[in-house]
C-alpha cells in the first residue's frame, strides 16, 4: 500500500503545482497585471487548468485509487491516508464526468470575464459586463448538466463549494434567517434616533489606513513572512502553499470601513490557509473543508473579533494615534457603536 | 501541410503557455514572493519547466517535424512557416538530449538559490550562497555533458544563449577587446584631473526618482498598458507575451545611476520585447533572436541613448525640476561629463 499511496502522491503533487501556478496568474491578474495582459493570460489559465484536470482525471489515478480504496478499508476513517483516499476519489468522481474543454472554456471565460468587469464597474457599464456574466452562466449550466443532479440544477453546483449539501438546505436556512433578520432591519433602520455613523466618513489618509491594517494583521497572528497583502478592485485571498498566503483589500478615502473591514475578512481566511498542516501540503487535503466553513473563519474575525467592544478598547487609541483630527473628541462608545450600525443597504 | 502546422501550433502553444506561466512564478518569486514561499515555488516551477520539456520533446511533436521538415523545404526560407519549422527542429534537436530529471533539477535548484542569494548578498556572507552555487555549476556541467560538444564544454551551453556560437570566438572578441580597452581605461583613470562625479552620489528622493525613470521608459516607447515595472534585488526584464513585458529596477538613495540606467537599459529589453510581431504568438519564434541580439536592444538604450549629449539636452532641465537642490548650479556639460565617468570598477 506504502509504494501505490506514494505513486498517488505524486502525481497528485504535481497536479497541486499545476493548480498553485494557476493561482499565481490569477492573483497576479487581480493585482498588478496590465490590461493588455488578458488575453494571453485566459490562454495560459485555460491551459493550466485544463492539464491540471486532464491528469488528475487519467485511468492511472483511477486504478490507484481503486486499489488504494480497498486497501484503506481498515485503515481509521480519520488518519491522513484514510481522508487522502476518500477525498480523493470522491473528487475523482465529480472530475471525470467534466470534459476536458469545460474546463478550459471556463478558465478562459472567467479571465476575459474578470478584465470586462473591472472595466464595467468603473464605468458604471453593465452592458459591456453582461456578455461575459451570460457566458459564465452558460458553461455552469453544462458543469451542472455533466455533473448530473436528481432535484436541482443548482444542486451539481453548490457540490463543488459544499459537499452534500442541496438547494432545499440552502433555502430552509435563509427562509429562518428572514423570518427573523427582515422585521428586526426594519425595525432597527425605523428608529428616529438611528446611530450617527458620519465619522467613518470623513478623509482618511490611504497609507494610514494601509498601515493600520498592516498593523492589525500582523496582530491576528498573520505571519508576513509567509504571506503578504497587497491591492485589488475587489479583496480576496488565495494561496499558493500554506507558505505562501496572499490576501488583498482596497483603500478608499472617504469610507474607512472598506479597507480595515476586508483586511480583517481576509485576514480571517489567510489566518485558516497558514494554518494547514504542513504534512499535507502538495495534496488535495491541503485545502479548506468547505466553502462554509472557510468563511466561517472570515466572518468570525470580521464581525464576531473585529466589531467587538473588546477589540476597540485595546485599537481605538491606536487608531487616534494614526487619525488624531478625524477621531479628535471621538469616544470609544460611540465609536463601537458606529462601526456596527445597522441599516438596510 | 496546414493541418499538420496547425497541430504543431497548437501544441507549441500549449508548452508556450506552461513556460510563461512559469515566467510568471519567476517574476513574482523576484518582486513580491514572501521568503516562506521558496520551497513550495521552486516545486511549482520544477513541475512547470519538466510538463513544457517532456510535452516538447514528445515523440509526436518529433513525427510532426519530420513531416513538416520534407514540406517546408519549398517555402521561402524567412516566411513564418519555413521559420517555425526550422527552428523548432533545432531547440528540438537539443531538448531531446536533455533528460526530464534534469530539467526538474536545474528549476528547484535555481529556485531554491535565488533566495539564499538575496540572504547571502544582504549580508555579504559568500559562504550562505556557495553550496547553491557549485550544485548550479554541477548541474550545468551535466546538461552540457548531456548536449554533448566537440571543442570546449561551454560550447554546449553557449549555444542555449547565441546559436552556434562557439567559446573560442567569444574568446577572441575579448582578447581583441581587452588589447585596446584596458590601456584606454588606465590612462583615463590614472589622469590627475579626473572627471568629478560626486554630484550623482547625492541625496536622491526614492519615490522621485521612480516617477523620472517611469516618465523617461513612457516616452522611451514602453506601453504601460501592455507592460509594468516593480522593484526587485537585481534588475531584469520577462515576459508574458508581448503585450505583458515586466521590467525591473532597483532604487538607491545614494546612488542616482542605479535606477535609471538599470531602468533604461531593462527598457531596452522591454522594447523589444513588447515589439515582437503579434502573429507570432504563442510560437517559438516569439522570443529573442539570441541574448546578444537582446542585449543589443539594452545597451543601445542604457548607453548609446541613455549617455548620450542629446538625451541630456533634452531631459536635465527636466530632472532639474525633480531635484532643485542636489543639481543646484550644476551644469549640463559638467553633468553629461559625469554620467560617462570613466573609471576602474
Amino acid at each position: 500500500m506504502k509504494k501505490k499511496l506514494q505513486e498517488l502522491k505524486t502525481r497528485l503533487g504535481e497536479i497541486k503545482d499545476l493548480e498553485a501556478a494557476a493561482n499565481v496568474l490569477e492573483w497576479d491578474q487581480m493585482t498588478y497585471m496590465p490590461p493588455g495582459g488578458t488575453a494571453a493570460r485566459a490562454e495560459q489559465l485555460a491551459t493550466l487548468r485544463k492539464m491540471a484536470h486532464a491528469l488528475f482525471v487519467s485511468d492511472e489515478i483511477g486504478r490507484l485509487l481503486e486499489e488504494l480504496q480497498a486497501e484503506a478499508a481498515d485503515l481509521d476513517y480519520d488518519s491522513d491516508e484514510a481522508s487522502l483516499v476518500r477525498v480523493t476519489a470522491r473528487d475523482y468522481e465529480k472530475e471525470r464526468k467534466i470534459p476536458d474543454w469545460l474546463v478550459a472554456e471556463m478558465a478562459k471565460a472567467t479571465a476575459l470575464a474578470h478584465e470586462a468587469w473591472v472595466q464595467a464597474r468603473a464605468e458604471s457599464n453593465y452592458p459591456h459586463f453582461q456578455p461575459h456574466l451570460r457566458k459564465i452562466v452558460d458553461l455552469n449550466i453544462r458543469m451542472a448538466e455533466a455533473l448530473g443532479y436528481k432535484d436541482r440544477l443548482y444542486d451539481a453546483l453548490l457540490d463543488l463549494f459544499e459537499p452534500e449539501m442541496k438547494t432545499a438546505q440552502v433555502a430552509r436556512i435563509f427562509d429562518e434567517l428572514k423570518a427573523g433578520l427582515v422585521p428586526l432591519v426594519r425595525a432597527i433602520a425605523g428608529k428616529k434616533d438611528a446611530v450617527d455613523d458620519a465619522i467613518l466618513f470623513l478623509d482618511y489618509d490611504e497609507e494610514k489606513q494601509w498601515a493600520f491594517g498592516q498593523e492589525v494583521l500582523h496582530q491576528m497572528g498573520f505571519d508576513f513572512e509567509r504571506g503578504r497583502q497587497d491591492k485589488s478592485v475587489h479583496p480576496f485571498t488565495t494561496s499558493f502553499s500554506p507558505n505562501d498566503v496572499r490576501l488583498t483589500t482596497r483603500v478608499y478615502r472617504n469610507q474607512f470601513k472598506t479597507a480595515l473591514f476586508g483586511s480583517i475578512h481576509e485576514g480571517g481566511h489567510a489566518l485558516y490557509e497558514q494554518g494547514l498542516r504542513p504534512a499535507l501540503e502538495r495534496t488535495p487535503l491541503c485545502d479548506g473543508a468547505s466553502l462554509g466553513v472557510h468563511e466561517s473563519q472570515s466572518r468570525l474575525w470580521e464581525n464576531v473579533v473585529g466589531r467587538s467592544r473588546a477589540f476597540w478598547t485595546f485599537y481605538f487609541p491606536r487608531l487616534k494615534e494614526f487619525f488624531p483630527e478625524q477621531l479628535d473628541g471621538m469616544d470609544l462608545e460611540r465609536f463601537y457603536k458606529a462601526i456596527n450600525k445597522v441599516s438596510r443597504a
